[in-house]
């Protein structure tokens, strides 16, 4: 049994989300705390805008749990640039001890679940947790130089721009609860993938597996869930997900729904071939959209499964295949 | 208050350190438990030799302990390479969750603190934690081809190569008890160092700030511990670091080590001109050196501080100043 469920409450009592301009502009657009339209957020790389977004989110965060920065015990965070530089560098804003996390694109439901396990152990009273991206940091540090205008192969992903961040609390605050109750930690899964444009493929398995897994340990089916939210597997990804699991007997298509997806239109700018990609993208997604749903009360419990790839360049570089994870955290509202 | 005390026993049940020629030719060779002569391990690329060296060091940990594998319930590892590749890739061999951490040279005691937090709040019961770096790998990354042959600075550390690894218990075996009893996280330190050769500069304040932290938090003085260790802050950052505490009426000279200083000795090649540097230097002389001390009960009680330095190349480039942070655990036997 390797599903960890929580016996004291962990109460999400704050969440804020900074979205970019595309972002902004998709579906979603309404539920984010913050759209920034200047894509470099006043500073002046892609790098330091990155840095702005995140310390925007913890700040909104904290001014929305209502606990005073002073009260946070734990900063726990993550990004997908070399050595979480806009993790580190936001950090020493904020008075706190950090702990830097690496789970690419899982890293909103690692942050949350690492969080929820030092609020819920009874270490500490409430921890600030964290994760992010930037279209232009990751496309240039993971892909090509933008100024290429390299074209896009159709199963790629458009790496979100913006930040999550929210505020895990042993007590509540005024706001009807919002309670994190299990965690299943994500074991690495490679099945051979190669392709560094087709992420939706290489972290399909570790979802599917992590998905079975806890449905398995918590003897629960797909339906008494409201929505199992996957990160960003993207339209491609999320259709290997269903076929995976269909494959298990577990017919999730009910009530899956994957953030990658949901974060464009069609309408919009068609580069983004299958959807939206990135940490930043079931961050801000978790942290607006769904995150307002859970508080109008319209879900009972969700299971939030948030995907990383584990590549470098320099390891596809090397001929690797892709290892992939998926971390799940159960949110519940009753 | 914001040092943690474990109330429930977490135990060190299993340590095995995995190091390199250079390592292995030093004062501490002995206490290794594998030297490796061969730097490719019997692989292709630097890259693959330290996956190689992590899944030695994390299969001789799981061995020393005495748990079957199939009790890990979680892997927590984290190294210097961009992504953390090495961690992930050397997961994929190991059928339990993992959660990837990210703190530059500090990561040793950082996922000694994760996992004693996970396993000492009764949510698990063995975990596998692991730290390390390699040279080539690092240097390549960080700094400059190998193949040039450049001539390094006279404030410059030497990355070390090799890689330790710890399991965690909440019970113990046949062996004396280990005990992890303390934890104090460190906060993001900068003090405006710029010069990427001077990492013991760098993080010299954020340890200084954390072990400042844990005594006053602790009521301890330094002289309460058989020894304060500092993971690779070397010759000239272990000066910093008493001179920055003596400045607080804090003198820990006659109990302070650093494993960057112990881990070369002054009749090696003189490229190590400051000592040991990187995730595995302390990685290695806690699962080596220190841990073979406390195994025979030479000390009640230590504090072990790992600093790391949270730069990137890109975030140096651009004019960045260096921060830092520093994780500290204390050790008992009693």
């Amino acid at each position: 049994m390797d599903t960890i469920k929580l016996k004291n409450p962990v109460l999400i009592t704050g969440s804020f989300s900074v979205a970019g301009k595309r972002e902004g502009a998709g579906p979603l657009g309404s539920t984010f705390n913050r759209v920034e339209e200047d894509e470099y957020f006043g500073m002046s790389t892609h790098e330091e805008a990155e840095r702005e977004m995140f310390i925007a989110a913890l700040e909104g965060a904290i001014s929305d749990s209502g606990v005073e920065e002073s009260d946070i015990d734990v900063l726990l965070a993550g990004d997908l640039l070399n050595q979480i530089t806009s993790s580190s560098f936001a950090a020493r804003q904020f008075d706190t001890p950090f702990i830097g996390l690496y789970g690419a694109c899982s890293t909103m439901a690692l942050s949350l679940a690492i969080g929820s396990l030092m609020v819920g152990g009874g270490f500490i009273k409430n921890a600030l947790v964290a994760a992010g991206s930037h279209f232009a940091t990751a496309e240039r540090q993971y892909r090509m130089p933008l100024e290429l205008g390299s074209t896009r192969p159709p199963t790629a992903q458009w790496t979100a721009t913006g930040v999550g961040a929210t505020v895990l609390s042993c007590r509540g605050g005024n706001l009807p609860p919002v309670k994190i109750t299990e965690i299943t930690f994500g074991k690495v899964v490679d099945w051979g993938v190669v392709d560094v444009n087709d992420m939706g493929a290489a972290m399909a398995p570790a979802a599917a597996d992590t998905i079975a897994r806890h449905l398995k340990n918590t003897k629960t089916k797909p339906e008494d869930y409201g929505a199992i939210y996957t990160g960003d597997l993207g339209i491609f990804g999320a259709k290997i997900l269903k076929k995976l699991l269909k494959d298990e007997k577990i017919n999730v298509a009910k009530v899956h729904r994957d953030c990658g997806e949901m974060l464009y239109s069609d309408k919009q700018n068609g580069c983004n071939w299958q959807g939206a990609s990135g940490a930043g993208c079931g961050a801000i997604t978790l942290n607006g959209y769904i995150m307002d749903r859970l508080r109008r009360g319209e879900y009972k419990k969700i299971l939030f499964v948030a995907t990383g790839a584990l590549l470098s360049p320099v390891s596809s570089f090397q001929g690797n295949s892709i290892p992939a994870v998926a971390h799940a955290v159960v949110i519940e509202t009753k």
